[in-house]
């Protein structure tokens, strides 16, 4: 039996220490006045499954704690930076994420590309536990903020032999498309107020979808099986503590948002 | 006597190694049919003054080569990045950039932005000299690709004392803002076509500049006076290989465009 309330105690738990972390490295100072606008488009806001997934995959192989964090960051900025650019009027054109008014709505085009970049560099700077130090005691203040990320790196990935590298990869591309199948079943079985983002995008723009090419309960099937997919690997990985990377996969494929 | 011939063929020699270096980093199929774009915005113009600045002073401080050349392919590619976005509409508006139409200008908006975060992306990659390695040997697709950039930056800035390091800072504190001088003084006393970016424009939007508050001879003489700041930085600093630096000042303040 799946330890399901472990879990969610886990993901809640998790969840928190990641929003404690964005808060901590997104100032409202930050440079250049962008810190308030870096806020709106990266907290309170979102599953943070991504940060999971690194913070899942870090315990799996039993990496370091502050390290695995730094990437759960890191990747999150990632992943927000390119929500604030894409929902642009040059892009997708968007007006509405995670339920409130898009960044470039809010705050001007200017400031949404600004602050999309800046969180870019941020996101690289949180891998960089030493500049800090670095710039303390007098380094250059042109060296660029990717410094010394492969202590770093090496110490959340711990000990992992390429068999599990390889398996942890195919569970990462497995789940990645499970994740786009049902990012498609829910722009057509979600109101906007659910998702909180516009619904029905894809259709409105006869964009071809899992759910236009297969139809929804193909599509349905596909992501389970994707689903599946995702847990073969990490059953034959070896890995002793894959029970929280399974059972996001189980979260990515249920979620209705 | 300031060795000039020596140093003029030294500069045309790194430049060559840095187009060759940019050539080899932004491939015309980059992924998301970017490259044509980020090749546009970042080959065949420029002054690379980032670039030598960067070489010259990994040759002061006896960096290695190679590391040092990464560091000043992802200088200039900040530098492009930074350049490609503040053309945007919604920034300065500009249409003219090297004597060439602007990024957005010659392919679109969406194509501008998206060619400017995958250079600020690949800055960072290119820090990463044994992400390649990693990557083949089976790592994770999902993995940052700031790795190790610590090896590398380490082996670009050699053995540097705290007190070489503070006067590095403080060259390079001076000559930023010599560059930033020079720039506001040709904006008046230059055409466009010498410029390769639209002359005049801070006249135009009614910004405040060295020139208009100081005056064109005051902000000469500011600019002078901060390049002999910056290379009695040099001079103090102990550094025996520090002729090239020297002379990247004055062609930074004798520059016409």
């Amino acid at each position: 039996m799946k330890p399901t309330a472990e879990f969610d105690a886990w993901v809640r738990s998790e969840v928190d220490a990641v929003e404690a972390a964005l808060q901590a490295w997104v100032p409202e100072d930050a440079p250049a006045g962008l810190g308030i606008a870096m806020r709106y488009g990266v907290l309170d806001g979102g599953k943070r499954l991504r940060p999971l997934l690194v913070l899942a995959a870090a315990q799996a192989v039993h990496g370091h704690a502050e390290a695995a964090m730094r990437a759960a960051v890191a990747v999150e900025l990632i992943h927000a930076y390119s929500l604030v650019h894409d929902d642009m009027p040059c892009m997708d054109n968007d007006v509405l994420r995670r339920g409130k008014p898009t960044v470039h709505v809010q705050f001007g085009e200017a400031q949404a590309m600004l602050a999309g970049d800046a969180m870019q560099a941020l996101a690289f700077e949180v891998l960089t536990p030493f500049a800090d130090e670095m710039s303390a005691a007098g380094g250059p203040s042109g060296v660029p903020p990717a410094l010394q990320a492969s202590v770093l790196m090496g110490a959340a990935c711990g000990e992992v032999s390429a068999a599990q590298w390889s398996a942890l990869a195919d569970y990462g591309d497995a789940l990645g498309l499970a994740f786009q199948v049902v990012d498609d079943i829910l722009d057509v079985t979600q109101a906007s107020s659910t998702l909180g983002k516009t619904a029905g995008k894809d259709l409105d723009n006869n964009k071809p979808t899992y759910v236009t090419v297969l139809g929804l309960d193909a599509a349905r099937r596909h992501a389970n099986e994707l689903r599946d997919k995702a847990q073969s690997a990490l059953a034959r990985s070896g890995l002793v503590d894959a029970a929280w990377l399974s059972l996001l996969a189980d979260r990515v494929v249920e979620r209705d948002s």
